[in-house]
């Protein structure tokens, strides 16, 4: 498929300015030749306003057709095959397997909205008809704003789960590309839209914009934008949760700013199984050059022989895993600046770094710093973006409850542990219940499972809205609010609120779960 | 009881500034005689710090336990007898009989949470364990700062809404006492600390400060503070939800700021009933004085004789009122200064007033204009807080569907009209679904039920947060967040996510809705 590098209104291409982005492959840091026309303000205008003209249809459009749209993404992105895995390739510098296993997650991720429409029960409906008869289901919010992530360009951008979900929930969405892989957006972009035409849904359902953070600004500031989903830095996700907060009309965004992911490994598990441990996290810590948000970033444990073993044996593991190319040049040299001034930092050990660069290569880094030092410096608790992990050893018991009673919101929080142990640790389990987002018990933070039951959302600064999680089917709520209906004739009721329960869906009906 | 004016950080009775204020009795004018000794800032930081502390283990008590307690408020409440109601009427200018009203509504909210936890599937208690093992349930956020609120003394002040749903949900409450009822405030909170005590909760649980906007501003700054639960003005309510997103740690905030309700009537409905509406509707305007956030303040109808009959019949319903004290001062001469300054827009006919005054009385009002005037004058959808309501006549339903556009986010909206007109309303009821949280069919707005069902929030500026009711049993999904379990083993799982389920909770496990 030809890349022609322009802006979609709707299903329109559209091209009203010169200015423009190139793609560049981190590999060899050339320009990849296709450009990219960058949105101006009057594309993000006309782009909103279409998307909130097909709200007025979109939003009646019903659950199984709704399901049907979805199917057919996940069935175009399919069909875009090789070209899509090599696009992204060049643009990301991530291998073709871990995109094919990308792609498949987010066709997955797809299918599985299209399966909560058609169970139907997702729009929580509840109905009382004891005092006065009020009858109360989900509805969309109305256009969303998505902005596409450097770190997963298929499952977190152009129709990963923030669009998955926003679509699912009735609201047609605006997608702002990633500057670094315009051309996968594109694809992914065409793909959609050729799905929304095959289903019959309204045009300006999907809209795909070009541009950096002005183009951002102007999507949020939109007016008619009514919510917004964001995977990326903690500097961007607040910028853009501040400005929402400050419009005339407040709107939700859903920021989703990356964390530190603590890992705490407990004596009997770390002196019974350090290698074992060290191994297991040498992958986690690089897997995807450490660009995963969900990456473990701090190991805490008690000083001692298995806390050395450890220490030692990750440093060998990771000397063995071959730097990956980062996702761009910005990525990579943020990387080795982070890296630098948190090396820099009193108290901390290098344990082991690789001083060869060039390319943009992520080189695996490993640092040790006491719990004394790390609790006097908040510089410490900061992400450092890519392979790089930093272990705490605190001198007992009371000083790692300290260190967890530090930590700020995180995604992840992980105990490496023996079942005993885990039981003896009912206080730091409770102090880390408030910190995160998902707690795990002997695993990896990275591989975020896409279900029902999945949380990726952890308190501030993990998430500007811990109430919420971008994976898994419940990301759906994010952009929906309920509606009651008070003594509403039948045939005015929706399908879902009737009595008879035509679709068969699980509603609370005077206090009863039922699904009759 | 003898009043004391003293603030309560958890059960010890505080008093460390010798700033106060009185209450005073609307009805005449004169303070009472009690002195509320003012919270200064060590006693804020000491009351959050308590809730913090006590959050630490009321986390861990169970529902049924958290449903004692609640219980035991209910019958402390009641026990408060005679000396409650009159003091609140002293405070407030309500009626008995409304007041007594209220606390049967206030007291069966608190049950209401009290039978949700015992049932307890208000968890949203997810399993998933065919990728890895994945359990999900609600936790509570932390301490909860409660704004009292001057139009319900009860039902959305010391013992309401927000303080019942916050500690069903696990957390601690600091309420701020409203200063136009602090008596009322310190009977209802010694009423919370007696059942605190008897039921063995954490003390801290509950703590009650006496203050104005400083204090508020003070308890929302509190970084141990987790979230806000406000009903009242649309600037308190703003500048409290700016001051939250601007700390360190944003926090959420839920405010309900009233709105003016518009009721749409259409022809059919009117040319037959025009008379029983308007003495339907004479009621709900001036029910409390007009100080309910759902009295219909907006009245939208064809111009025509219809309408012209309803307009005089409610402008003589409305003479037929006794006008009723307000509830402070305050809000007497606002409600004064803002129907003065709607009556003087361009084109408003003023079509029944008294120019009596004299005590702290709400005349009832009633104002016209026509849709045009109307949609050029943004200042008239403004809320008139009061016994005022203005009714926007229209050439033609395409006006009247104008209008609709033109409405900001309400928590009402209310359609008059016969099945047929109803049926023949698609566009109308579409353009309304985006405006409210509720909407209503042949009813007044004013009265809302206490229920799973219902929603009471609409979007901006009604609320700050359209996904979320502050009225309902769902009102406990404002106060938690989800958290995942992933791999835990049995013994360590909240018995909720326990296999075989010994709760019997409603779980969506694999999928499938089952309480197995």
């Amino acid at each position: 498929m030809m890349i022609k590098g322009v802006n979609f209104i709707g299903s329109t291409p559209s091209h009203k300015s010169d200015n423009f982005l190139q793609a560049v492959n981190p590999e060899n840091g050339t320009s990849l030749p296709e450009k990219f026309f960058i949105a101006n303000e009057e594309e993000v205008r006309l782009a909103v306003n279409k998307a909130a003209e097909a709200f007025q249809a979109y939003k009646h459009v019903s659950g199984s057709d709704k399901a049907r749209f979805l199917d057919a993404i996940a069935d175009e992105v399919m069909a875009l095959g090789d070209e899509l895995i090599e696009r992204a390739g060049q643009e990301s510098g991530l291998p073709a397997g871990r995109l094919e296993g990308e792609r498949g997650r987010t066709v997955n991720q797809i299918k599985m909205f299209a399966d909560l429409l058609r169970e139907g029960s997702w729009v929580d409906a509840r109905i009382d008809t004891e005092q006065s008869d009020i009858r109360t289901m989900s509805y969309p919010l109305g256009p969303v704003v998505v902005f596409g992530a450097s770190n997963f360009p298929f499952a977190f951008s152009t129709a990963g789960g923030d669009t998955a979900s926003a679509l699912a929930a009735g609201c047609p969405v605006v997608v702002k590309s990633h500057e670094s892989h315009p051309g996968t957006n594109e694809l992914v972009a065409r793909a959609i839209l050729k799905a929304a035409e095959a289903t019959g849904m309204p045009d300006g359902v999907f809209s795909s914009l070009n541009g950096g953070p002005d183009v951002g600004k102007a999507l949020v500031s939109h007016p008619q934008t009514c919510a917004v989903g964001f995977t990326g830095s903690y500097g961007a996700g607040t910028s853009i949760f501040q400005l929402a907060n400050q419009r005339e009309v407040p709107i939700p965004v859903y920021s989703e700013m990356g964390s530190i992911n603590p890992v705490f490994l407990l004596e009997q598990k770390l002196k019974s199984e350090a290698e074992e441990l060290a191994s297991q996290y040498a992958g986690s810590v690089t897997l995807g050059a450490g660009q995963f948000c969900t990456k473990p970033g701090l190991i805490i444990g008690i000083e001692g022989d298995g806390l050395d073993r450890f220490t030692r044996s990750l440093s060998t593991a990771l000397q063995e895993v071959d730097p990956a190319c980062m996702l761009n040049e910005g990525i990579a040299s943020t990387y080795l600046k982070k890296r630098k001034e948190l090396l820099s930092q009193h108290g901390v050990e290098t344990v082991w770094i690789s001083d060869s660069t060039g390319g943009n290569l992520g080189h695996p880094t490993l640092a040790r710093v006491s719990s004394t030092d790390f609790l006097s410096n908040r510089t410490l608790s900061e992400e450092v973006f890519g392979p790089f992990t930093l272990i705490v050893s605190c001198k007992d018991s009371d000083e790692l409850e300290k260190v967890a009673r530090s930590l700020q919101g995180q995604l992840t929080l992980t105990f490496m542990a023996t079942d005993e142990e885990l039981a003896d640790s009912k206080s730091l389990i409770s102090i880390c219940r408030e910190k995160a987002g998902r707690v795990i018990f002997n695993g990896v933070p990275t591989g975020v499972a896409v279900c029902a039951a999945m949380q990726h959302g952890g308190p501030f600064p993990a998430t500007t809205d811990s109430k919420f999680t971008s994976v898994g089917s419940t990301a759906i709520r994010r952009f929906i609010r309920p509606i009651a209906f008070q003594s509403f004739p039948q045939t005015l009721l929706p399908e879902e609120l009737r009595d008879g329960n035509p679709l068969g869906i699980m509603r609370l009906i005077n206090g009863e779960y039922t699904r009759e």
